[in-house]
């Protein structure tokens, strides 16, 4: 499969289309941002850990029930994937308070919650992916009621099944962000789509809340490497 | 009905208890503040004009079945109440776009929605009353999901009573804000609360857009105490 023209470069990402108009070719960065792109840096070899740590568990959400974009791995950097058309929505599932929602609800990160809250955001970094609700993606045409339904199910199915294969490995999934985007080869249907990498999980050690993501990198906590290294060995073992 | 000790003070009401612990008494003031007090003014009688807006809107939506904390007006600036136990979210119902919608989307105010929107905020001045959804109110211990589901019921409902009720007046219901309670006297039970006043509406008069509303104080448009004059007039004629 070869690479032909760029379509697309984000923070972490490049996209790139192939001689198959339905496949595209996704290829990772090291490239680190966070607080929007304020604070910029470099994680040494992260797109090869993230790459097989996404394609692992793109592999584990699929055979237990979930469609998602991946097709094959290609290289140490290249995922080959289907060509989505991407719906504007981060979808995050949140576990345990972190983050934007402890900022928020103004509380102590780390209480595990009753039960998991879905956040949904607008993807747009000139607007600092403002919180939205369902109202508002369907108002504005961005998805349907159903479409959101079926992601919400979706997400929630994805949140059972990383929260048990992390589990199993001593991590906490504390919370992770999810976007989906309906296939047009495949009569529009939604599928999982962008990654799923600690760039935007949260993952803690059981027990110790030793952090194994992308705050390490955000809270300049050190070790920001040898933590996706560990992540890509947990998950790939 | 005689009033005993102030038990709060908000920014445009005070609210006193009386002999009946089951009945409370919300007087209104004139004050006025803007983007969560960093504004403040008078707005001259705007308490008397509110309580009788309020109190006629109340009694148009309880007569249409919507049950609401009104029992009766008592004097100029003061209206008796049913004591309740606030829900801490504000449930804004949005029909055209303005204000927070608008500045977080990006786009511009003036374009009528295809749906109602409803956004929910946690009532929480020192948090800058923050948009939250369902699924954090529940997990918060806020509201359970079927008050959330009543008090949504209950808004879309207020939603058409007002719309139709201002619209018949020549006057567009851009958005507005509700709050609701449980009323310990009657088992618990959700009933519409605060007020209902153009310090919590956006109204602009049909065809020309004018605004009838706090966004006049907020905005400094002039003419402050001639438009809740004139929704006063309108409202109870």
């Amino acid at each position: 499969m070869e690479r032909r023209g760029k379509i697309y470069e984000g923070k972490a990402k490049i996209v790139y289309e192939t001689d198959d108009p339905a496949l595209l070719i996704q290829y990772f960065k090291d490239d680190a941002t966070a607080f929007n792109a304020k604070k910029r840096g470099t994680i040494e070899s992260k797109g090869i850990f993230n790459n097989r740590i996404s394609s692992r568990l793109f592999q584990e959400v699929e055979a237990r029930g979930v469609p998602t974009h991946f097709a094959r791995t290609l290289s140490d950097r290249e995922m080959l994937i289907k060509r989505l058309e991407i719906i504007r929505v981060e979808v995050v599932l949140r576990n345990i308070v972190a983050g934007s929602l402890a900022k928020r609800m103004g509380v102590e990160e780390g209480r595990r919650l009753p039960h998991t809250i879905i956040d949904l955001h607008l993807k747009e970094d000139s607007l600092d992916d403002p919180l939205i609700n369902e109202d508002t993606i369907s108002a504005f045409g961005m998805a349907s009621r159903e479409e959101l339904a079926q992601m919400r199910g979706y997400a929630l199915k994805v949140n059972g099944i990383l929260t048990e294969f992390f589990g199993a490995r001593n991590i906490d999934l504390v919370d992770f962000k999810l976007e989906f985007g309906r296939c047009p080869a495949e009569g529009g249907r939604i599928l999982l789509g962008d990654e799923i990498t600690p760039d935007g999980c949260r993952l803690w050690e059981k027990g110790t809340g030793r952090k194994l993501d992308k705050d390490r990198f955000r809270r300049d906590l050190g070790s920001v490497e040898a933590a996706y290294a560990e992540v890509e060995r947990l998950v790939t073992r």
